[in-house]
């Protein structure tokens, strides 16, 4: 445990300064530990999709990167200090960090725990600003965080954290949409894509009772889906194989974010079916009105989720045992998860060991 | 009171024998009245667009017409005649039909009362066949129809029947998904579209108690919209008109047949906001993840209502004294209501006034 200074808390990190550059490592300061803040000795953070977006600044005109960027948004870590406010957590407790660390605690969606959707805009874990819209955020690829205690996440589970990491986005990005859409027993799940998002998926939808099938375009994952604890796996190159499942899915969640047609799946949804898209194609698609009134069927998305279902799922997942399966890597090889990850190499998230426990 | 004969129930009715051809008288012979049945004096048959399409032969390959075509599912009457095991139905009951007569009552759809979606496909009211799959179907531009009293709907309301007969198919079609997404006191809804459908939209969003909003292209239905009860109107040919409501609405039913970009609607939506489409435009809309991903947005599709949410909403309506608004025809003028139809001139329903009462 390392007291924060007065001025405040001095951090070490890894930042990439351009889109081509390495990741180096990056001191900086982060505010001293407040009235209501708690000070995270981070331990693991998670490779997001998002993160490898953000560094080689590919969302340019709607997320510019500012560089320096320190990302990680799937932060999980020890408590080393706490203001003298702070009544959620104590030392030594393990607490979370996900994709927002503060909003305006105003809006309509904010008092209704839906602060992702804050009208102000929640403040980004990284790449963005405090709620002062001054002070730049830098993520959870660093040894340390402070946040308002409000903002952080409890972590029940004990042993190994650096599965619980990817919870903070890739938990909470399948669990809101399965919750939202009462899956449960009885009901018929289809999980689109096996990979950081749809290993997440199924792992939930099968403790919340559900019959999950894994739509992929890879034979190979067959395996890997049923370890995981997948019903039925289903290759999608071949058109014959989605035949026979027309009308007889409940719900299906898309977790893919390469372009491709969900039409295909619309027409796998039985009476009142919902497809969630968590997934962001480059590319629109194409839905004609009969795909939806024939069955009334709907088409919906989900964006990770806000603080207090966040929380449930996190209680979810250590009541259940569930953790992300995660790769864990020393920070010096960023560059390699990165480029394994663009190619889907990897089973199924990769957790950057900030070596703090 | 004329008694079936026991070989058939003699009924006289108006048919058009090719696309172009107009309306004639067209005498035909409906089933004995059997054990389950009820023979309804037909008072009342409104004029669906589906009709025109029907009539027109337009929905060739989905769904070729069979001619000579009797019209018409929006049918009110009297029960002159009753089968001896009938218990819902009494002489002189006024009685209901709508899109569909009969249903394979046996698969989950049929069972969870959406029989809309039966599996084996419903028997439409006209232009279908009975669940025998020979018997081919008339609809209500006729005097008489005999059904099974399970697929016939109970009438409370009073006195002029001629608005009632609408609410068979346009009443439901937008009372269901209004339903279905829970509108009530203190929701913002938007009804795009001011014709059949959208009429019966804000007439029955606002007897659920909500904020409504007309979006349509022709200022000059204004003052009708304000008559019916809307709270605004807004013509959506200017853009400038749409932004100051982004993000404000709950739920936004679209009840638009013709082509148009459902995208500045998404817009519109709030955080968990819902669009319902029951009009099918000609061509497929373009959707990006992102317009539903931001806000948990939700694009669903709704088609009619099974039995017993039929029954619910003419109880509803007849509670609160819904009825359609109407221009009440002579069968002499079907194909003057029919070309005035087409061009959205009629305020706001054509109905066909059978002669029974």
């Amino acid at each position: 445990m390392i007291a924060a200074e007065s001025t405040g808390t001095a951090t070490k990190g890894f930042a990439t300064h351009s889109p081509d550059a390495k990741f180096e490592p990056f001191e900086f300061t982060r505010r001293a530990v407040g009235p209501h803040d708690i000070l995270i000795d981070i331990e693991y953070a998670g490779i997001c999709h998002s993160d490898i977006h953000q560094a080689k600044n590919e969302w340019k005109d709607s997320m510019p990167t500012s560089y320096p960027l320190v990302p990680g948004h799937e932060i999980v870590g020890r408590v080393s200090q706490i203001g003298g406010e702070v009544t959620k957590f104590k030392v030594g407790d393990i607490a979370g960090i996900g994709c927002f660390i503060d909003s305006c605690r105003e809006c309509a969606s904010c008092k209704s725990g839906q602060e992702q959707f804050c009208v102000k805009q929640a403040a980004y874990t990284y790449n963005g600003t405090e709620m002062d819209r001054v002070t730049k955020t830098y993520g959870g690829y660093s040894n340390k965080y402070v946040i308002d205690e409000n903002y952080a996440l409890k972590v029940k589970a004990e042993g190994d954290l650096s599965g619980v990491a990817p919870l903070m986005c890739a938990g909470i990005t399948t669990y809101s949409p399965l919750k939202r859409f009462n899956v449960g027993p009885g009901k018929k799940v289809g999980i689109v894509g096996l990979g950081g998002l749809g290993h997440m998926g199924v792992k939930i939808a099968k403790a919340m009772g559900a019959e999950v099938t894994i739509f992929s375009t890879s034979p190979s994952k067959e395996a890997d889906a049923k370890a995981l604890g997948a019903d039925h796996f289903v290759v999608t190159k071949d058109p014959a194989n989605l035949a026979p499942l027309t009308g007889t899915f409940n719900m299906i969640l898309d977790t893919v974010s390469a372009d491709h047609d969900v039409n295909p799946y619309l027409n796998l949804l039985g009476l009142n079916g919902a497809m969630v898209v968590v997934g962001v194609p480059p590319s629109p698609n194409t839905i004609h009105a009969l795909s939806l009134i024939f069955g009334n069927k709907t088409l919906s998305g989900s964006l990770i989720g806000g603080i207090p279902e966040t929380q449930e799922m996190l209680d979810f997942c250590a009541e259940h045992n569930i953790t992300s399966d995660v790769e864990v890597i020393d920070p010096s090889r960023i560059e390699e998860a990165y480029d394994r990850t663009v190619k889907a190499d990897v089973r199924y998230r990769f957790v950057i060991d900030m070596g703090a426990d």
